[in-house]
């Protein structure tokens, strides 16, 4: 069984959600790990195999270790069968790949510049900035429901993340707003929160140990 | 045929240097774009669709547009067989997947950073820097002549090539010297210089015309 090294309200929550989407979340072993967080709150955890001790971290079968939200989820996806993303040949196979390498290699980058209120021409020249992202996005959701067209995938579950932990990061773009709040109704709400309730006090349960 | 849209001695010359590897360049429609440049030489040329004006930018026969090269990388290896992935199910599937995120993910934004000089709290919290960089990529090397094992993938040609292009910007480490050199053996080094030499007189023969 393969295992996710989880913290919850983090980026790992994501992989949380698709788990529970796949109803796999059984078929992995999830290890709650604490990380450092921005209030100060939180510690790295001896615990975690990731080289930096962030999560999310998988650890496979073969005991090879997968880091970066987007490698982990389409891991996920393909390990069960790829219930949430276009097999290999078929017509939206490129843009699913797009997608979730843009998650990583733009949106990220350009969300922690703007959260941190970090504006620096290198930043912008490589990455360009909010509007570009809104800009993006917004061409693929005027003509579909989904990034994808029709279907969910697990680009929009890691596409959309960022806006349903950080709302007043969303670009104001109704398609956009629409988009967000259409995956969030796709994904468990109620069983998402009731884990990390439950593993926020395993956090703290240890913290007192 | 699919489209790549290139410009010469760019981040889109290690798909150039995948194409010709894979014995495939004349498998895809090359259009040599201009793009602006750091010495502030080149512009935006309206020909190219990627949405930023950015290379690489790949069409596919369904007229699906992908953007970041390791999307692009991923895409064209599927395309022709996966002549250098590990096809879904094998043990080292994780790792290349793991791999081809960091590049963009956290790869890129570390050298972005590194080049400019610019250090910010922000950046170093969500990625880290160059000594992390460089162990991370000691790691996997330390026990193998490439990343994923004994033979060469899409994932060497992805993150050997901003060390063959910035050679400065490469961590002071054997291991790590030793397998840029390593996958620069592999690639055809002279085709690639003649083909973007063809493609700089092209754009100077535009700009004039
Ligand atoms: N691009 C990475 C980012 C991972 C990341 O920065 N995770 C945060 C959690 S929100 C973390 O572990 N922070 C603690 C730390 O950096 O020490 C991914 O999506 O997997
Ligand atoms: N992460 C992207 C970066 C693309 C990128 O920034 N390409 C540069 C070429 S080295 C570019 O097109 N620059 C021109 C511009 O930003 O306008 C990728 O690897 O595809």
């Amino acid at each position: 069984m393969p295992t996710l090294y989880h913290s919850p309200n983090s980026r790992s929550s994501r992989v949380i959600a698709q788990l529970m989407l796949m109803g796999k979340l059984d078929a992995v072993e999830v290890v709650i790990v604490d990380v450092p967080r921005h209030d100060g709150a939180g510690r790295r955890d001896p615990r975690n195999p990731h080289p930096e001790g962030k999560v999310p971290y998988l650890v496979t079968d073969e005991g090879v270790g997968i880091r970066e939200s987007a490698a982990i989820m389409i891991y996920l996806d393909e390990l069960f069968g790829q219930p949430f993303s276009p097999k290999m040949g078929e017509a939206t196979r490129g843009a699913y790949l797009s997608w979730m390498a843009y998650s990583g290699g733009v949106l990220e980058p350009v969300l922690v510049a703007a959260f941190s209120g970090l504006d620096h021409p290198a930043l912008a020249e490589t990455f360009r900035g909010m509007a570009e992202v809104a800009a993006e996005l917004e061409r693929a959701l005027h003509t579909a429901p989904y990034l994808l067209g029709q279907g969910l995938s697990v680009a929009d579950i890691l596409l959309a993340s960022p806006f349903q932990w950080a709302p007043h990061l969303m670009p104001d773009s109704a398609v956009i707003k629409d988009w967000v709040a259409r995956v969030g109704a796709e994904l468990d709400g109620d069983a998402l929160a009731a884990f990390e309730t439950e593993a926020m006090l395993h956090i703290a349960a240890e913290e007192v140990a």
